[in-house]
């Protein structure tokens, strides 16, 4: 699939009709499918309906959150969800700003509430050309076996910064000390609004990172999440997320971005150079 | 004025109820407002009006030229445009690609087709420390006298490449010779939907590039359309663009970028961080 197939595909929301705003202490805080608010309004959990609007009627954290949590189990009994994943996800409007609620991890789409996420690449540089540390995921991951990846890359957890995930995930996926992190470099965001099952709403922040490693620093897994890392050649890396689907789509975003930011993707050798950059 | 509020001033287009599609062959290649179709409608040119489009009746390029040579005349005469620029832009779909006709750059906004440019940024890098050369433009220019600028930033002409562009304009404006700006690195696009005047659209996509200069080439403008040039130390840039309207918007914006892609606007330096990254 080409790139620009990809991209369009992260970015294909275009019923808004069907959704109805999620509205938390009057802000929009999501957008929930009319499946899922004919759910909610059947099992008489504490929501208001006005206009396209699903408000809670709760006002503080506590019972916020436990609304949340049964709203979780009401999509689990209906088999929207299929299990929980036991990690808290922070609802804000950005990161670091006023926490609304926490949730499980599985529901964040299906309220589409933004969800964040860190993916770093770390790289070798010899003179002008790149080489890229590229994880192989494990094949027994429940989301995308198999699949190439970002050589760091996890979502950003309730009551983390961005420095504790990137800490956390760096440690986990590829036994990169603090010390090493703090060289990364912080150099953008990327998002995307994703319809990809029949009543969720993926609205993803990544957080890029690109942190250059010396020869000698090898990427270890410790969570068992990879199976064995990979180094390519930049090139390499550019067909693969031009030509194949061997990278996760998100993941070949970020490559993309980072090839972009260096001029190894340009408008030379990237037909869709200028749509493709126009989103990124 | 904060950066954020500058892009979003940027990006304000919120009224497309009062635009119809400009159609060529089959294809929306502008957004035109209906005080300039009533116009176009009054004077009987050769366009015809079905629904939310006005499409042209001519196919043959030498007979759309002169349709838009006629509809910038009848601008002028209705003084919507005040005067023609002489500068001939392409109107395509993307940069490269098939060219539908072309029309003097005064026309572009109003008929809301895309228009490109080319944006520089030249720098000098010590250690961590990085300046870049910032030109004032001169008071005599009649968009924006005497505001900051990008180091180079100009229009992409009808039958030129983004080379041949980011050389004239290199040339022109801070006499950088063909060898100096092949060093420089095309690091992606920006693009903004701006109504910036009562009938106007401005679509642009600007092409960015950067460049490392050594401590000895210092930057001479050949035009008159720079008054000089100050090298300035990137702290002062970033204030500038967080706190003062001294720069050009459109070029805040391109230093935004720059300055994000180096980690030198971050979350921890700038409120807005996601909101800003994720418009650019």
């Amino acid at each position: 699939m080409s790139l620009l197939k990809k991209l369009k595909e992260l970015n294909n929301f275009s019923d808004k009709k069907n959704f109805f705003n999620l509205v938390c202490c009057n802000t929009n805080v999501g957008l929930v499918h009319r499946k899922i608010v004919s759910l909610i309004v059947k099992n008489k959990l504490p929501y208001n309906i006005k206009n396209n609007n699903l408000i809670f009627k709760e006002k503080k954290k506590k019972l916020l959150n436990l609304t949340l949590k049964n709203t979780c189990d009401l999509l689990l009994t209906n088999k929207i969800i299929k299990e929980e994943t036991g990690e808290n996800f922070p609802c804000v409007l950005s990161l670091g700003k006023k926490e609304y609620f926490i949730l499980d991890r599985s529901l964040v789409e299906y309220l589409g509430i933004r969800g964040y996420g860190v993916h770093l690449v770390a790289y070798i540089k010899n003179k002008d050309n790149i080489k890229i540390w590229v994880p192989l995921r494990s094949k027994t991951k429940r989301v995308e076996p198999n699949k190439l990846d970002n050589t760091v890359a996890g979502g950003i957890s309730a009551g983390e910064t961005l420095l504790q995930a990137l800490f956390r995930e760096g440690y986990e996926e590829a036994s990169f000390k603090e010390k090493t992190l703090l060289r990364a470099k912080q150099v953008g965001t990327i998002s995307y609004t994703w319809r990809n099952k029949p009543y969720s709403l993926r609205r993803d922040t990544l957080f890029i990172f690109d942190l250059e490693l010396s020869k000698d620093t090898i990427p270890k897994n410790n969570d068992g999440e990879v199976s064995k890392f990979k180094l390519y050649d930049h090139k390499k890396v550019r067909d693969k997320i031009q030509k194949t689907n061997d990278f996760k789509k998100n993941c070949a975003l970020v490559l993309a971005s980072f090839l972009i930011r260096r001029g190894l993707i340009n408008i030379d050798n990237e037909k869709n150079y200028e749509e493709i950059s126009r989103f990124l």
